[in-house]
Parts: structure tokens; C-alpha cells; sequence
């Protein structure tokens, strides 16, 4: 039962970064999203990744490779967006 | 050497939403944050802090208590944001 609810629990936190995706590749703007919370989340995740690789957790390694992709993503997008401001000025 | 890893990702993956609740309450702008994500997100949370509890983790307890709390005030702060603008309009 608790595998189940681990499984299902990964499977909700890791699949919420498609719509966050989603929206910030439609609307460009990730001005509301903060730099330290990306990048804090990120180094956070790498880090569950690395400790699912030390106890050959696989359910743990997936969830958190899909995680960090979608952060390098965001993190790229939001890069993008502010090199273009830049630009602008 | 594992649970310090665990731990250390457990207290950033957690620390990381203080910077984005800050930003979110000083510019009381959350339109970058998908609904779906905040929802999708604190459901899985949700269930992560039933797992912790089901197998008696205090620190997975700890650590989605303290996530699900910074959700709940962001879904918040995105919930009166709207009502504003609605008013606005």
C-alpha cells in the first residue's frame, strides 16, 4: 500500500512541472518565478538524484531526472527571457 | 553517508519555496505559476506527507509538512490576486 502511495505521490510531483512548463513556454514570462527558488530546487533535486543512484532507488532516480529536466528548462527559459530584456534596453 | 544526502536535498528541495514565497509576497504577482502546477504539486505533496507518516519518516514528514504549508500560501496569494483583478475589471 505505502509503495503505492510513494509511486503515486512521485508521479503527481514530477508530472506538475508539465503545466508549469506549458504556461512559461506559451506566455515567455517567468518574471514571477525566483532565481534562488530555481536554482535552491535544483541543487535540491541533483541531490535526491544522487542519493537515489547510493541506495538503487530507480523510482527515485526517474522522478528526479524528469524533475531537474524541467528545471534546466525553466531555468533556460528564464535565462532567455532576461537576456532579451537586456537586450531591449 | 546516504541520509546525510537525503537530508541535505530534503532541507533545500524544502528551503527553495522561502525565496519564491517572498518574491511572490513582494511583488504579489503569481501569474507566471500555473494553477494546475500548484495544484497538481500539492496533491503529490500531500500524499508524500501521508507516505512519511504511513512509514513513521519523521523527515519526510518534516520536510512535505513544511512544502505543503509554502503551497498552501502561494495558492493563496494567487487566489487573492485574482479576486483582485476580477474586482478590477
Amino acid at each position: 500500500m505505502t509503495t503505492a502511495l510513494g509511486l503515486v505521490a512521485g508521479v503527481l510531483t514530477t508530472a506538475s512541472w508539465l503545466p508549469q512548463l506549458r504556461r512559461s513556454w506559451r506566455t515567455r514570462s517567468t518574471d514571477d518565478l525566483a532565481w534562488s527558488y530555481l536554482v535552491m530546487l535544483s541543487a535540491g533535486v541533483g541531490l535526491w538524484l544522487t542519493y537515489g543512484v547510493a541506495v538503487a532507488d530507480v523510482a527515485v532516480v526517474a522522478a528526479n531526472a524528469v524533475t531537474l529536466a524541467a528545471l534546466g528548462a525553466l531555468i533556460a527559459l528564464k535565462g532567455v527571457g532576461r537576456g532579451r530584456e537586456e537586450a531591449a534596453r
